[in-house]
Order: structure tokens, then C-alpha cells, then sequence
């Protein structure tokens, strides 16, 4: 949750397909200031929302271990296009639109589950696992079923994470590639498994949610838990102490050749992701309520001493890992002021629960934090859809939702 | 349930009043293919529909028998629009809007009752059984009674069935009148009651449930018990077997007297209305569980030997009448992606519950496969409403809701 | 909730600043009948009324001694304006922006409470109880508290009743004060505390409840209870019988040196306002079951003879003050078809629970009688959204509403 502050600049070129009262709007923000009410508020800035940014780009759906047998799949939502993510007899994760080409009814009614074949329950026209019509009942001699097979959807994984693109416009996944495999591998995050979800409603703007979680000035009065776990998240000791004690632990990672880099990655065309290693305070071992470990150590980790890694891929992934579990959040928008964040923690997948971990104690520190975020949030929307609200200034400590406010903007206004 | 294959052709001149965009729409729906997405979700068309269609057509309130004393009435509500039935002391029923002519209070605040006269609740304002206006409390001495009587609904009771026209286009019912009194005159529908009333919120567009109820291609795969009930439904057993068996049924009914000949009446001026009688699987004598009848013998029927006989008419009304019971199921859209469904089953009204029937035994077909329906719409909608929805091509066995789509084309561009 | 008929006329000039449809909706209002649907139904006419009515005039909020002291608050929400109400270290009661300067949050998450200082939960800026920014974590040296307090909201008490104003609009509160505070002196309505609260969803447009509030008219069958309790309230007594009890008794007031005039003033730039005292029917000495009393009789009065003193203040104050307590009724629009009202009942504020008064006994007559309207009011909607609908003729007992209709339509049309 900790940021750097990064240099903005608004030149916002472009956007000109966009209508004049919202590239007004754009036109308006300024830089260091949170956005105007309509950002938040406003049905028709959350439709493009969706079009240009949450079509856009990749998005975060689950990790492969949630389906880990041929069959296996769950569906997700986001606006009003629905799909299906599931693995195929080969192995390979795929998306498809969960609609049949017969008369359009959805294919998977249910969150997730397991399917010998993807049946229609309506008229039972029959998809393979890779979404080719297999059968299509009493259908005439010249019905060509190769053209009736379910819309394919781009689906990338990495590291275990799935991410879908609902158009062709998402940039290309090799930086974060790159970026992140090394940091994960020795986590080995294709062998987890769940231990616990939660899903809440929070009714606010998605990006209050994205600025929330991108600074920790609230940490000090909204994170009492938080603040005790994280070095330095509290802001309030001197800067010089935090820095040397984060100092001591990356000449501790580094000597067991953990990779300990800050990224803040954010290019012309819209990929925006970061990631960071955080130490413990003294006495913290993992995101727990007394500190003490939760589960045993992830993959193949050196020690238990590697701090939590952290990622955040835009719009929708934060994500937590501490030496003993992984936590994945996971926003979708569903309205201006509604959104759906799904909170998930893993363990690794020989863990016994009852004898090698307990979900309430896995799930505790970003339950108690994650709640608390989601009602500042709601909080936050309620004030911004006054009429008396009126853009503020960000703190110095808040380069991060700064810096969201920026990308945003730009993908508003790309071609 | 079953319907043939109907010829459909598409010159859909007229609906010169129409919006360009709507008119698009329309010039672009495929024969042969269910419709684009808008005119199942789009709160526009939903509103042409609602005047176009439900406005212009005779729509299906109650059976006569649920109102059978003067002063008993129910009330109803399409759109905004609300209106009372009412049987008068002359024993006629009549409808009226519901909306006083005062200040514009409801009159009657409940779904059904008996009134003595239709006094409204603010200021008691008093109108007879026949909406004429009977007194107003304290009114100066020029106040003229007669011109302030409730407005009066066009209002027709066939066979026992009460229909309203919300507006002055509904089309003569005479064809109705002379096709469908003498096949019901031997089941006297006027000498029935309620056994059983059950409604349902449905997540689905009225056009999908209009479709739904036009086809049994979907039986195979929806409604295992309805298949076994029914010679033929399912369309898994050899055509001829089944054909043989209905041309057995159909010589033994006019051995008896009764009709049997199928009616897919539609013309030009959009009445639409269809009957069948169908035939009992061997060991079904009535839809029930096991096949056994669950009340007496309706009217004066030659024999339980008449298999179910059907009526549809559109919009809103689906009746199946076996030999001891009569089903009829009423729906009313409420939004572009929400409609009522309310099934009622009525038994003879000299039959005894609990002696001569059982009312969960009497709804227990209908519920089941009704319930079946309403779910499958709603998955329907849920996949119309997707971006990846593409019209899809009927099969041959679903000339039933090609009939209906373009029934319901022409409704909507007739001057 | 009494009325006389007073002469309406309507030279609606001005309103240019209207759309044409609106201003055609006004020119089309007949003088003497309710209004057009749209006027009860429309969004558009909703966020009009929000606009002209509700943030141009006096909006009652609370009595001051709910927030007694220095730290106490209350919360109001009008359309998404949301508002802090609180009592100063000095005193004094003031009223500003429930939203922080920094990043927009709600400041006051509960209805009421008592705050040392406003503590924004978001990043825990700090505001004096006078709105005033006292503290900003880790801003930089040279931002400005002094620009960052909170927007301040027009707020005045008048004998104990706080109003505040959303705009600068609203007009000079002289009148009113120099007309009710010598009527309510007596009552000393700044020494009271809270007995009872109830508030209700009521699904009707708030012009609805204008007008039902402002007629007689449907009290003989609408109010039973009310009826036996005000002399004349019920019309159906001789007229000559009603008047001259009421003179007795209002002699009977003078003699004891208590204020009796009707006031029903409404000036040209839209202020309105309106207080009666009325004798109660024999066997009354106060709103109650069986009309004897509830609770010690109310600061200074002469004796319990001294009917029950009312007051309306346009748009959302109604006040029914018998000796013994005070009931308000406080009404905020949420949707052109729904509306909040709230009722407090008051006691002196050193009368004792469960000793002095019984808070059942203290709220039956305003909860049986509210309840009935708001009843009547969600019919009264539900009739007026028909397309069938059309403006009644207010009969000559109905002077009060068609007077509330003359002066809202003059809101509408001010500059
Ligand atoms: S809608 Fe899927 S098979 Fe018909
Ligand atoms: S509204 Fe019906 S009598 Fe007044
Ligand atoms: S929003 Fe209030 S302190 Fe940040």
C-alpha cells in the first residue's frame, strides 16, 4: 500500500473521438488534485470507464489452481459481457463468451464448477471444453457447426495469475512477464489452492477504491492492525529509522538472493503495474494478527525472512504475499458508485487445513484491513457526490493516487 | 408447447412514425434468427412495445369464475396503468380505471375484494359498481356528477375468460369468439374455481417467455416430466410413432365429439391466436406426477379420453386443459428485462378440496414445468443482454417463435 | 390541518430560464385542479423542485435542544447535499458541508452524536466545531488551512426550530420570527427534549403530502381519531355549531392572554408560512388516545385550555403543539415518487420517562394519524402515475392545496 510520489504531467492530447462535455471535463483536472464529481458519479463516465480502460486492458479473473482439472471453470462478469474460464483436456486456460450461438442463452449458470462439456441449458446445443459446437440437435444437414463454436476471449497466464482481455486493444503482457516471474518463482504460485474468499459490495467508484489502495496516508487512522505489521506504513516514527530497518532487510533479502526491486512501471501505452518488497515490524512474521505464522512457507523460499511481496497490476489485481500465503483482491466496477471486491487467500496446495493452517487466522489481517478500506471507500463516494465536494489536494504522501489519476486520464484519451 | 413450422416473409412496410433508430432495427432482424439484443433489453423498445403491442391488443386479466358475485372484483396493473374488473349488479363484468377522478387516489387498494360500491379512500368520493359517480362529499351545487364517472376499459368475456383492451385498436374478438366457444363449451368454463394461484418474478424480456412457450425443442433437454406426459414433446422418438399415436387419439375424440383440429389463426390486422388438442402419453390421463387424475371430470366432457386441449393468444395468455383441470398462465411485463408470470389452476366449482382434489396434486405439473420455463428465460436474458449476443438461427422444429417474431414486427410498424 | 379558501390567481410571468416543456406544463396548470402527472412523476420536474423550491427556502432540520451541547451534531441529506448541523463551543448552532476538503470524504458517518472536533476517517484531517481546518497530516509548509475549512451553510433558530438554507436564495426569516416567536414564548420550545422519533419511507411525491396537509377535506373518513379530538376537523357538524364553539374558546385564550390569530402569509417572493390555534372537542385536553393529558404541561402556559397551536412552514415544516408536547413533522424529498418523514415528539426537557410521561401515550395520536396519511399519500401516487390520471376539480373545502399549488408554481417561475 506504500507509494512513491512519481512526476505527472498532463498533456493530454488526443481523445478526440471523445464528446465535448467530457473532454471538457478531462481538460479541467488538475494535476494534484483528486477528479471532478462526474469522474465518480456519473453513469455516462462509467460507461467509458468500461469501454476504454476496463475493456482495455488485461484483467485480473483467478489463479489457475482455483481450476486446476481439465473441465474446470469459473465464470466472471463485467458489465453486461459474461465469460467462461476454463481449463481445457490439454491443460491450457481458456476464455469464452458464456453465451450459446443458438438464442443466446448463458451456457454456465453457476459461479464455478466442473464440465464434462459445455451444455446449453436451454436447448442443449453441446460446446467442447475449447468452446467448438460438438452437437447441435435436429439442426439441418447444412448447418455448419464450425461456425457456431463460442467466442473465443484472449486469456493470458502468468505465473499462475489469469488474466482475460475483452478486446484486442490490450497491450502486450511481456513486460509484466518478465517483470514478475522471476520475483514469484520461488514462491511457486501455480501450487496453491484456496483457503478462503470473500466477496463484498462496496458502493463506491472503482477509483476511489484504485487511489485508496495505491497510498498509505490513510494507513496511520484507518489501519490501526496494518500499521503494527509494516514497517514505516504508519508514517509517523522518523523517515531516517523506517528507511535503515528497510535497508537492513533488502541486505538480508539480497543475501538470499531474494529480488528486492521497487517497480513502478508505466508505459506511454496504458500497462501500468508495480510491485514492491516490504519488510515486517519486529515481531511480524506474516500478515497475521499476532505475527506468528498462519501456514507453512510457500514454494521453495529460502527463509521466512522475505518480508511481503507485493503487486499491483491496473485496474483491477492487488495482490499480498507474505512467506506463509497469498492474497489476491480483486475489483470489478458495476455501476458509478457499486463495485464487487473479491478478496481470496492461498496457501500452499499440500496444506492440510484443521492441522497446517486455520482460514480465520490466514484471512484475518486483510479481512480486518480490506473491510476497513471498502467503508472508507463508501464513505469517500458519499462526499464526492455532493454538491459542496470540490477536488482537493493530494498530499505529498499521495504520489500514488496521483499517478492513478494520470494513467487514467490517458486512457481516456488514447485512440 | 409443439408448434409447426409456419411460412413468415418480412415486408415489413409501414412504422413510418418510428424513431430511425428503432426502424433500423427492425429492417435488420434476419428471418430465421432470433432478434438483436436492443429489443430485449432496451428501455425504448420496451416502451414500444408496451403501446404498440400491449396497448393495442386484448390481454388476458382473470377467468369470470374468480369474480362471480356483483360488487367482486380484481384489480390490474400494466405500465402504470391500473384498472379494476368488477362484476356489476346486472352481472356483467366490466373494467375501469382504477384512479379517481378527484385528486387522482387509487380506489382499490387490494388485488381482489368485494365492494358494496367504490368509495375512495382520501375523500370517500363514491362510485357505483358500474363507475358512474355517485356522490362527492361537500361539491358546490354545479358540480356535475355525470361527467366525472371513472373512465371506462374496453372489457370482453369469451368462454369465461375476461380480456381488456387498454386502448380503442384491439382487433375484433369475434374470430376468437366463433374458433374457440364450441371447443370449450363441453369443459364450462364459466363453472370453474381457483385451486391454485401461484406468480413469479422473472428476470427475462415478455418476448423470451413468448418464444419459450412456442417451442419444444427445448423439452428434450427442459422438461423431463413433461415429455413423459406428452406423445411427441420430447422429439426424440421416431416422428411416425408419434404421429400414429395422435392419429389414434384424434379418431377416438371425434368418435366422441370433439373437436380436434389445430387453429394457428394470425392476420394481417396482428390478432394472433393458436389451440390444439394433444394426446396423452400411454398411462397419462391428466397432467399430474404420476398420470392419474387429480380432480372430477370438467362440464359435461363424453369422457377423460380428450387429452389436453391448448390455447395461446397473444400477448400474455397460455391455457392447457385436461380433462379435470384448467391451467392458464398470465403474464405482464414490468421493464424491458422483468415480467410477472401468474399461474392459476382452476377445478369445477362444485369439486371439494380435500376431497375431491388436492391442490398441490393439481399444480404440481405446471409448477414443475413452469418453474423450469421461468428459469430458462432468465438465462436467456442473461445471455441476450451480453455484447457478445448474436442473433442465432432458429432450427426447424422453432417455426413456433419465427411465428411470433414476425407477429410481433408487424405489430410494432401497423399504423 | 385545517384550511380556508383563499383567492388564488395565476399570472405565471417569468421563468424564462425554463425548458419548454416545463414552461408549457405550467401554463397549462387549470387554477383549481391538482396538477399535471408529470408534475408528480417526472426526474426532470424532481430535480426542478430540488432546485427552485427546496434550495431556495428555509428547510427545517431540527430543534436546537436535540443538540444541546457544544459538540453535538446532527446529519441531513438533501438530494446529495449533506450537511453537518452542530452545536459550537460558543453556543452558538451552525451548519456546513459534510465533506472533507481533501479528498471529498463524509466527515460525520452517524445521523447524531457529539464530536470534540470533526476527525475526517479518511486521512484524519481535523475541523473545529466551527468548521474551521485546525490540522492537515503532513501537508506542505505553505498550503493554506485557513482556505481548506468547510463550506459553511446558512442556518438560523427561531424559538428553538433550526433551519438551514442550501443556497443564498432563501428568503429573509423577519417575518416569520416576528410572527411566531411571541406565540411560542409561552411554550418555551428551546426547553424541550426528544420523547419519541419515528421516520418513514413514504412512496409519494412531497407535493403530495403538501396538499394533504393542507385540507380537511379527507379527515372524516381518513381520520377517525383526529376527528373526535378538533372541533370542526371533521366537517360533518353544522358549520354554525363548529364556529361558535370555536369562538368561545378563543375568548376563552384571550381572557388568559394567549395569541389566537390565524396567520397564513405568503408574499410575492415565495415565502410561505402558516399558524392557527384550535380548540379541542370536548372531553380533549391534548392529542391523545383518550384525551386526557400525556405529559406536564409545556413551559410557561397560563393553563391546559389552550387548544393546539399549529404551525406549516413551507416546504417541510409541520408543527402540532397541544399544552403538553410538541410534535414536528419534517419532510425531505428523495425521488419525484418518495419522500422521508420524520416525527419527534417533544416534552419538557425536565419531564421523566416512565414517571412524568409514557412515550407510547406521548406519540399515538400524530402515529395513528401519520400513518394514515403517508398511507393515503403512496395511493394518492399510485393513482397519479396512471396514464389515465387526469387534474381533478379541488372541491371549495380544498382552498389549502389549491393555495400550496399556486405558491409552488410561483417557485418555479422566479428568477
Ligand atoms: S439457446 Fe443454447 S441451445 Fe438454444
Ligand atoms: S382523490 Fe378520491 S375522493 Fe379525493
Ligand atoms: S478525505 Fe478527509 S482527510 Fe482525506
Amino acid at each position: 500500500m506504500r507509494s512513491q510520489s512519481i512526476p505527472c504531467s498532463t498533456p493530454l492530447a488526443g481523445g478526440t473521438d471523445l464528446n465535448p462535455r467530457v473532454r471538457a471535463l478531462i481538460d479541467g483536472v488538475r494535476d494534484g488534485f483528486s477528479l471532478d464529481q462526474p469522474f465518480y458519479t456519473d453513469p455516462e463516465l462509467f460507461a467509458l470507464d468500461l469501454e476504454k480502460v476496463w475493456r482495455r486492458n488485461w484483467i485480473y479473473v483467478c489463479m489457475g489452481c482455483q481450476i486446476p482439472n481439465p473441465g474446470d471453470y469459473i465464470t466472471y462478469q463485467l458489465g453486461t459481457d459474461r465469460i467462461i474460464v476454463i481449463r481445457g483436456d490439454d491443460g491450457v486456460v481458456r476464455a469464452m463468451a458464456n453465451v450459446c450461438t443458438h438464442r443466446g442463452s448463458i451456457i454456465c449458470t453457476e459461479h464455478a464448477g466442473n464440465a464434462r462439456a459445455l451444455v446449453c441449458p436451454y436447448h442443449a446445443w453441446v460446446y467442447g471444453r475449447d468452446g467448438e459446437l460438438r452437437a447441435a440437435r435436429m439442426m439441418p444437414a447444412d448447418f455448419d457447426r464450425s461456425r457456431h463454436g463460442l467466442a473465443q476471449v484472449r486469456c493470458e497466464m502468468i505465473a499462475g495469475f489469469v488474466f482475460v482481455a475483452f478486446s484486442d486493444h490490450a497491450p502486450d503482457l511481456a513486460t509484466w512477464r518478465a517483470e514478475f516471474e522471476p520475483h514469484l518463482a520461488a514462491y511457486q504460485t501455480d501450487r496453491l489452492k484456496v483457503a478462503v474468499s470473500k466477496t463484498y459490495d462496496c458502493n463506491a467508484n472503482w477509483k476511489l477504491l484504485a487511489e485508496n489502495f495505491r497510498e498509505c496516508y490513510h494507513c496511520h487512522s484507518g489501519h490501526p492492525e496494518y500499521i503494527r505489521a509494516i514497517i514505516g506504513s504508519g508514517m509517523h516514527e522518523p523517515r531516517e529509522k523506517a528507511d535503515a530497518e528497510t535497508r537492513r532487510a533488502q541486505d538480508a533479502w539480497k543475501a538470499q538472493g531474494v529480488g528486492n526491486d521497487s517497480v513502478d512501471y508505466d508505459d506511454a501505452n496504458g500497462d501500468w503495474h508495480y510491485s514492491a518488497r516490504y519488510p515486517f515490524a519486529p515481531g511480524f512474521r506474516t500478515m497475521s494478527e499476532d505475527g506468528a505464522r498462519v501456514a507453512p512457507l510457500l514454494g521453495r523460499l529460502p527463509s521466512e525472512d522475505v518480508g511481503t511481496y507485493s503487486i499491483v497490476m491496473y485496474p483491477n489485481l492487488w495482490m499480498d504475499c507474505p512467506p506463509d500465503h497469498l492474497m489476491t483482491m480483486r475489483v470489478t466496477p458495476r455501476a458509478a458508485d457499486r463495485c464487487e471486491v473479491r478478496f481470496d487467500w492461498f496457501v500452499r496446495d499440500d496444506a492440510r487445513e484443521g492441522v497446517d493452517y486455520d482460514p480465520a487466522k490466514v484471512s484475518w489481517f486483510w479481512t480486518v484491513t480490506g473491510e476497513q478500506d471498502v467503508r472508507l471507500c463508501e464513505d469517500n463516494q458519499a462526499g464526492v457526490a455532493s454538491p459542496r465536494y470540490r477536488p482537493g489536494p493530494y498530499a505529498p504522501a499521495e504520489g500514488g493516487p496521483r499517478h492513478v489519476i494520470q494513467w487514467y486520464l490517458r486512457q481516456l484519451v488514447r485512440p
